[in-house]
């Protein structure tokens, strides 16, 4: 169907299910340019668990983020238990304002939910003239190096740079080795996992998915991904506030509390920081390595994605489509 | 012998290699103090290398850093093509003044050289109480992923948090899988390397460290590790005009024009950021990853090495006392 009718259809689910229209179409944006660009798992699938936890209560769909905190170069944002969305709506709107006056700035939300894929925030500044750096904790996935039990999320990072007459640099990784929805997946069809994506509960390699599940996500880069998931864990949320990862509640069921995480953004001004010619600079790099055979730069499969999604539309699988229709 | 003594012996070589006393006693400091932390590779192992750079004129010794732009949260410092560690000063100084005003605030040091381990210096920052994260470029060592040519440094991350009565949390990594360090060792010692920390000049996995060092460091956490290596770059270098990894000079010999990369540092007020009670959850982090049995904070050798030194004095190695001396 059209972007704009996916849009729709995402939001009158979500209105219909205890959420503001604002809220509402904030987060239907998001979750349909997720599904556009290729990230499934933050798409059209958590329509229904999202829908679910605005009615009862553990997300509160009529919430309205505010600025609590406020310096030259920082804004404290209370997501007040909403959705993320719209909190990271109103960091980029911050961020734009101020990060040109000051070359620096940086959000900290707390309070804050499930903000699917990090990079599409980052590419928003992007889009704006800004690098930017983003991070967030999530609930427990990952063991500290040496231990057995999950203490981190998967604690993203992501990052974007403004290009010259293209679309802007993305990195957007998580620290496990790989994605939590790879071993979803494989458990729902009944497969092995290869040994080296996760631990048992005990500790102990495994290829069983399901024991995997229960177990641990294995750090990207072992015990230096280890190390990186506990820098983002203070930075997004020990930090500003936020709940830690082993705190928080889950994303995806309608039980408990509000899982309460943070998410960090910072941005900065090339033109102001750089002295000058950013922008040459940044492609002369880009072109350094594109010049090797068999690179590519990180996230350009997103593009592809919304050429395809412009040309044909958006692909909603049939069982989401009858979820999220039952509820419009 | 005693630390002091060990730091003048320092000074006093680098003083007598064209240095003013001002750089030789900030310099001297730092590869003292590196030596005591157990990272030989950037304590007495460089004064040699330091100070013959400095009377080619590679590396200016009488340079003065200055700030050469500033706003409310951040600061541009020219290296001037002088050591790092006096710009490092100047940077400490700066975040330790500006960021308690705005909570968060940057400083981006340009026309710089090898600044040793990261980790002192936020550790630095974190003495005064403040949250921070340093990154640097470094001569090209790692290739794009997919490629077979060296275009980034090892570029290095870091960071320290304040604790309460404990010396502050400190995580320095490199973004290659191994130091390459220890493949210069092996190949001073003729063994081979395991496979897994190198590729030789064409691209293919190795254990001929020689053909290692000739060729590239594999990242840590492969894909993502090369993604990493590339947003430090942009941060490190692009972002506030220094020079790229694959523009860099050698740090070891003192041939050619100055290296001229870049330090990017960023800290962050955690009284001002957090709302309140940023130690006591910091505390209640690390008390929970320390409750999982087989784990350790990182960083924490250094602190054995410190007691060492205290305790026993600075052992410096026969060659390179006799190395050092040679200039005293």
């Amino acid at each position: 169907m059209p972007r704009a009718a996916a849009e729709e259809l995402v939001r009158t689910a979500l209105q219909n299910s205890s959420t503001s229209a604002e809220n509402a179409a904030s987060v239907a944006r998001a979750l349909v340019a997720a599904e556009v660009d290729g990230q499934a798992g933050h798409g059209f699938s958590r329509v229904a668990s999202y829908a679910a936890q605005a009615r009862s209560g553990k997300v509160d769909g009529n919430a309205k983020p505010e600025i609590v905190q406020q310096t030259a170069s920082f804004a404290g944002i209370d997501a007040v238990n909403g959705f993320a969305f719209p909190a990271i709506d109103l960091a980029i709107e911050t961020l734009t304002e101020i990060t040109p006056k000051t070359g620096l700035a940086g959000v900290g939300i707390r309070r804050s939910h499930h903000c699917g894929q990090l990079g599409a925030h980052v590419e928003r500044l992007a889009d704006q003239g800004l690098v930017a750096l983003m991070v967030t904790n999530a609930p427990k996935a990952i063991a500290p190096w040496g231990g057995h039990a999950p203490l981190f999320g998967t604690n993203p990072i992501a990052f974007a740079a403004p290009r010259k007459d293209e679309a802007p640099l993305v990195i957007d990784l998580s620290l496990s080795k790989v994605a939590r929805g790879k071993i979803m997946a494989a458990s729902k069809a009944g497969k092995q996992i290869p040994e080296g994506w996760a631990l048992s509960p005990d500790g102990q390699p495994t290829t069983d998915p399901k024991e995997a599940l229960a177990g641990t996500m294995i750090p990207a880069g072992d015990a230096k991904g280890a190390a990186l998931a506990l820098i983002v864990e203070i930075l997004a949320a020990t930090l500003i506030g936020a709940n830690h990862s082993y705190e928080a509640t889950s994303f995806f069921d309608a039980e408990g509390g509000p899982p309460g995480v943070g998410q960090t953004l910072i941005a900065f001004a090339p033109d102001v920081l750089s002295g000058g010619g950013f922008s040459d600079r940044l492609e002369g790099l880009l072109n350094a390595l594109l010049a090797q055979e068999g690179t590519r730069l990180p996230g350009t499969r997103r593009l592809d994605g919304r050429s395809r999604a412009e040309r044909d539309g958006v692909a909603v699988p049939a069982h989401l489509h009858a979820e999220i229709s039952a509820m419009t």
